[in-house]
């Protein structure tokens, strides 16, 4: 396995043709912009790539004939398009590497419908997943889905996504029914239904989901929804050690508990919540959990759980009784990474994002934490522990060339070890730039090939955010 | 839209070079074979077509490697290629209709490791999904997907079936976690992983599930396995109408409740299933229930569906109490398509296969009892209604086109009216042949020349059960 550094691949940047320019702002007006400071926004994300090159325009699409109207231009004189959510992308996946524009949907922020019998919502892709649950939240629904940022539906859905929710309620993948999307030569394609299950032809609502805006871009998305659990408890419980924690995890997983909520933080972590966050959790390894069902099924679950708590040497849970405290938990959980950021000034962090099988897990985060204390690097480490998916980050000064390599090298064993487990490199940041020598080693190369194919196939001239998930 | 007909499409034979047989013969030896009955057994399927062509040969394929050199000879000598497994297609997608050699794998039948601790078995194709339960059983494991046939996990994962337990436990798209699949060229590809999700690259398991042959032979399967359920109660319930059944049933799903199964019988297939399994269930409009959980979750369960279901005038619940009966009630279920066979004697099924937002159920459902009245002609209608999805079977004498014609004409305007309702001509069962038009007018145009391109792309000698899904 090459080791991928996250210094930038080598920028080979393609011909923007002034004559596309000009007439993207002869269509788009105002709303294409070439203002360096709007350019510069639009080419950075929250991955430690630096010195990114921006796009040469942005264009502010406000309705699915903008996107097509763009991408049509595109097209036509082969420039890279580059869609753009809240920029809330951890692996590179919105740094122009060869030029081109931007189209940034955040304007596009229309929630469409809501069908509150069928638990579906069909959604803009520039609204974000805090937007959907303050929509629905009124009909006694909610969207479980919920990365660290509050990112847009459109970029969740483009790198398949998940978060705390997923060991209950699944990821992108199973919580996308339908796309709108506008295809490499501004084409509209609709894929899926309503329905709950198809065998209707090829699945081109997963192929789009993770695709990364390398085979479209998204401008209609019907996500699935669930009525609010009946009862919902949160509670935290602290153990001697993060491999105590993840032992506990692995029993509650294996013992079917339908827990909707398990997650991992180290007392580094907890450390920089509380700080961040005005909380005084016990700073030592962490499970917060959450249960919903109903009255009885909440109290079975909690009663499970605790056993299988006390069996890995657990503290009595804190419960968090309110709908106020619950929130104010999340939200700590939530804003860990930026927590963990302010841990160390003017730091950056590289975040592996490993995902193993259930049974390897222990072993994994006990390995990756040994790893990081023998050479003395900052980090934290959180995890959606329930699905088998955790977050080393190492917390690096940009300035230290030592500080990246030795941080790459650590990522790169971390990873190496968990495709050897059965296990993937990334459980929901996606490949982006940062991971594309990872996923040669991890798929193989036929299965890269094969993905290669695909976008040859339906992008021939390879203008949808190139240079993305592979060479 | 025009009426797909269950006439067979144009027989197009390709060439088979005596040359490839004998290539064939020389690597397989006993394993392939030309015989007339073999060959006539391949060339069928539970579809209703007559008249239907057979493969030019049959290799019996016992490893990988054999599915490898069997596809590397088609591949060189262009000749089609059909996976087989038991054969218990519904909608034709054995059928050698552009000629070429079946390729069996229903010798590939090991179980080849079951990972308790992660809940993950890995087969070969030809496993059925019975043999699947007998293996994981003594773990206390099981794998819920049950089409009415005991089909291979091949087959399943080829056309993305479901079954009685999907409303709990989701599809092949949810329950398939990796694949080894043998390519155009003869390649092996390997997709997904051991781990619960994934971010890396495009979802190839995706889009090989329910692919129906046409971009790969599967050689393994991973799948995910569920705990069994501490508790599992079955009962019936039976409706003085069909609406009232599929109104309950409607409020069951937008209650949240996670039944496990939830299961229409029309009164008629009550009938042919008692005369068939030698039961005595009153022949009304009919639930079948299953809740799985904790003791006090299942009552709970219960006590909610038992006033819902009073409120859509309900008979009593009648509880299959022991495994036994359990166990036979649901055999009954599985046997209702041979049972309303049975019941015509002579008779062969055109199968509808719609699935649609839930709100819109009980609509289409009464819609189609009363169009297939009006017209008198034989039928039986069951449903996984949990998922919005249910079977017409028009039981036509295969001699009569008139009758035919009449199944076709209703089977067109049921399909209609979901799509027009948001939903799919095919909720499990697959395009293959019958449902072709159907997949035009579901997914419209710019989709189906997407997947056409996928499939030029990954295939361009069209040897892959070519002619399935599309033209």
């Amino acid at each position: 396995m090459t080791v991928q550094l996250s210094e930038l691949p080598e920028v080979r940047l393609r011909d923007v043709p002034p004559a596309f320019i000009d007439a993207l702002k002869a269509r788009f007006g105002s709303n294409c912009s070439t203002a360096e400071a709007v350019r510069a926004q639009h080419g950075r994300d929250e991955s430690a790539f630096t010195h990114v090159p921006a796009p040469t325009a942005v264009v502010f699409a406000e309705s699915r004939q903008d996107v097509c109207d763009a991408v049509k231009l595109a097209h036509q004189y082969r420039v890279p398009v580059i869609p753009f959510g809240v920029g809330s992308s951890l692996e590179g996946h919105l740094l122009a590497i060869e030029g081109g524009i931007s189209i940034d949907v955040s304007r596009m922020d229309r929630v469409i419908s809501i069908n509150n019998e069928d638990l579906t919502v069909t959604v803009q892709p520039g609204v974000t997943r805090e937007a959907v649950n303050a929509a629905v939240r009124d009909q006694g629904l909610f969207f479980p889905i919920d990365p660290g940022a509050n990112a847009t539906i459109g970029g969740m859905s483009a790198t398949r996504a998940s978060g705390t929710n997923a060991v209950r309620y699944g990821t992108m993948k199973e919580n996308v029914l339908a796309l709108e999307v506008v295809t490499s030569d501004g084409s509209v394609l609709r894929t899926g239904s309503r329905a709950r299950k198809s065998s209707a032809g090829y699945d081109l609502t997963r192929l789009m989901v993770g695709s990364e805006g390398t085979l479209g871009i998204f401008t209609e998305i019907t996500l699935r929804l669930y009525p609010l659990p009946e009862a919902v408890m949160a509670a935290t419980c602290s153990f001697p050690s993060v491999q105590d924690a993840v032992k506990a995890t692995q029993d509650i997983i294996q013992m079917g508990v339908p827990i909707a909520r398990c997650e991992l933080l180290d007392g580094i972590s907890v450390a920089a919540v509380n700080a961040y966050s005005k909380l005084s959790l016990p700073e030592d390894a962490m499970l917060l959990m959450e249960f919903h069902g109903s009255p009885n099924g909440v109290k079975e679950q909690i009663e499970t759980v605790q056993d299988i708590a006390a069996e890995h040497h657990g503290a009595d849970f804190q419960w968090a009784e309110t709908p106020e405290a619950r929130t104010k938990l999340w939200a700590a959980r939530h804003h860990a990474f930026f927590a963990a950021l302010q841990s160390r000034p003017g730091c950056v962090a590289i975040t592996t994002d490993a995902c193993v099988p259930i049974s390897r897990l222990a072993e994994a985060v006990t390995q990756a934490v040994d790893e990081v204390h023998a050479v003395k690097l900052p980090y934290f480490l959180v995890g959606h522990v329930g699905d088998g998916n955790f977050h080393m980050g190492y917390l690096i000064d940009p300035a230290s060339e030592a500080e990246r390599e030795l941080a790459e090298q650590l990522n790169h064993q971390l990873v190496a070890r968990a495709i050897e487990a059965g296990g993937t490199c990334t459980g929901e940041h996606g490949i982006g730039l940062h991971k594309r020598g990872f996923l040669e080693v991890e798929a193989g190369t036929v299965a890269v090939n094969m993905m290669k194919t695909i976008k040859q196939a339906l992008d021939p001239h390879n203008i949808l955010n190139p240079g993305k998930i592979f060479q």
